[in-house]
């Protein structure tokens, strides 16, 4: 009674999908047994968990935004061996890179996970590939707002698609044997949104903001899909071993003053207190970031909206950014990367300026943006012994 | 006595490079009769002027940076015929298509010359070429300082290196006939010995960091150098026939709040007190306008720096803009260039809201940033219009 098309559609192609879908979430999902947080071992150095929460600190805690890089040369020999994303997707070898600066530079205070912001909108259901020397592309950009958006998954499957961060995650908690604390982080929805739509980098965003301008109800949708994602991803981090978080907001710094209103900070309000609150019906706690880049306008704003931390761009003076959070926050930053191509004594000295202006208690040494390729793991030594060496000479 | 090779270096040399500097000159240098400014056209619109200089409007002035660009398709018409730099040095060319944003936009009120703010690094010696899909770029930037910078022409002869602009802006002002006044403008110091190091855009400008940084005193000396020449050529535009004059700091949110203090304010300082000072020892005046994007943190220094018009992007808010600056200068901008997407209605609305919160007096409306090649003639239009509309609204 059936024609053969039909047979195939009814019978084998189910089966067919479902042992893909399998196969799938056997290659996304869990594949080590996590150990639980009370078998963890327990932390050595919980500086910046102080530093975070506004406690009294002895010195201001340093680490750097994404120091797990291409900077280091044992990084570059890894990613030799593996593409990008099969590294953020193999716990193993995201534990082993994440470690790398710890190994390197004992002085560090923290970890960041090795991975990238760009898993969200893969667990939406978009390829994303990362391209030598242009960075991240998705072949297939959002550009229609109604096919391409149908074909997006609202409401994925964290743990099926994302399992492999959790693991990640805990594998490095358990490996770094309570040295220093481990970051766990996240995308925020406009940035996501924003490389979703561009398909990867851009000068102009002006395919996003064509969407934000021309489709606000759905680019709300959009951004409330993401929150809702990036809440529950966040928990999760948490619940895997991450002893704090950090929310970026890469693309702050290209909406106009009522956009960021509009489309960025409800978001990041929404999932600071939304994570918190999760965190604590279940009995945890850790200290949130956030990184709103290019947005020194939105600093106040941003201190009330429930995070413990603000990071900070270098394009804003120390005691101003101070003076625009109140003692609301602990502020983190901001020297500026190319600082880092400095003579070592002037670095040193940018670095022993930057602590006297943004004073020792309630700050997080950083830079204003992450680490670079064409940076060395010596300027990197000399920025981290800077912070130790400026501490010891101011006491 | 000679040898073969000193006989040529003696005398073949010296005439082969004497003709062909000549041939250069003639290349770049004076190739119109000039006009004198006392016969030129009476000015009918002379809005932007007043407005610059803080005196009662009826309207706020209206113009677009990069009014003269590729969204035009009959700008492209004629970029299809000829190179970019050879349109910058034909006048008759770069006269055509300063005007063509008038021709099509007769709500304009104002013309920007058609130019770049490379020509002062070709001025020096440098090569720069327009690269499609690329921008500028310097085949041999500056790299080693000692080498490198030894070749430069510090005290280039202005008249025969950029002669070609002048006669522009001698033929413009006259094709204009009065309609709205002519803007010249330069690149300030810093952003154009950043182009000249890193050789062409560049997202973290660590080449030119790294000189900054490493060779403060060498880099003091490029960017003295080329304030020298910025100010003798703004002084020329204007005794060509600009009526206002513009100077692009296009890369001042690249530098952290010091390197902004010590690299840059001190010579956008000095361009606009001394171009001042030398134009009234020649019994002229013309309004100036500082464009330090990404400098939002500089704003209240900047309204003391001798300029009448402060550019701000779009990551501020106008009224804030204001609060920095108080009533001391006149503030042009902000428009997100994101916003010329947006449907007409949401366009007309954000221009609308923005002339309501910087208000009519000492205010020019533009854009935050230049106009970009994906824009439409239509954008322009509505946002001309938009200008014109908000204000009979307002009456």
């Amino acid at each position: 009674m059936f024609t053969d098309m039909a047979c195939f559609s009814a019978f084998v192609l189910p089966i067919w999908l479902l042992t893909k879908r399998r196969r799938n979430q056997r290659e996304k999902g869990t594949k080590v047994k996590r150990v639980a947080l009370a078998n963890m071992p327990p932390l050595v150095n919980d500086l910046i968990l102080r530093a975070a929460r506004g406690e009294h600190v002895e010195r201001p805690p340093v680490w750097m935004m994404r120091q797990a890089g291409r900077y280091l040369p044992e990084f570059r020999a890894k990613r030799l061996q593996t593409d990008f994303f099969t590294m953020c997707r193999t716990p193993t070898l995201a534990c082993e890179v994440t470690l790398q600066p710890l190994e390197r530079f004992p002085g560090l205070d923290a970890l960041i996970i090795f991975s990238d912001i760009l898993v969200i909108p893969q667990a939406m259901g978009m390829e994303v590939l990362m391209v030598k020397g242009k960075g991240p592309v998705f072949p297939a950009p959002l550009r229609d707002p109604d096919t391409d958006f149908a074909k997006l998954i609202l409401e994925p499957d964290i743990d099926a698609e994302l399992g492999y961060v959790f693991d990640a995650i805990n594998v490095t908690r358990i490996q770094a044997r309570g040295r220093v604390p481990l970051i766990g982080f996240t995308g925020a929805p406009w940035t996501l949104m924003a490389y979703m739509i561009e398909g990867g980098g851009s000068r102009t965003l002006h395919n996003a903001k064509r969407w934000l301008y021309t489709y606000p109800d759905l680019s709300r949708k959009l951004l409330e899909a993401i929150t809702r994602i990036a809440i529950e991803y966040l928990v999760k981090q948490v619940q895997s071993g991450a002893q704090m978080l950090q929310v970026f907001e890469s693309w702050a710094g290209e909406l106009d003053t009522d956009c960021f209103r509009k489309f960025s900070l409800p978001y990041l309000t929404q999932i600071a207190k939304e994570t918190k609150a999760k965190l604590s019906s279940i009995g945890l706690s850790v200290p949130i970031t956030i990184f709103a880049k290019g947005a020194n306008h939105a600093l106040e704003d941003l201190s009330y909206s429930g995070y413990d931390v603000i990071g900070v761009d270098w394009v804003i003076d120390p005691k101003e950014a101070r003076r625009c959070v109140g003692d609301r926050v602990t502020l983190q930053g901001n020297l500026d990367p190319g600082a880092m191509y400095a003579p070592k004594n002037v670095l040193k000295e940018k670095v022993a300026d930057m602590i006297q202006n943004f004073g020792v208690q309630k700050y997080i040494v950083n830079l204003g943006w992450g680490m670079q390729p064409f940076m060395t793991p010596t300027m990197a030594g000399t920025f981290i012994d800077a912070v130790h060496e400026a501490v010891s000479r101011n006491e």
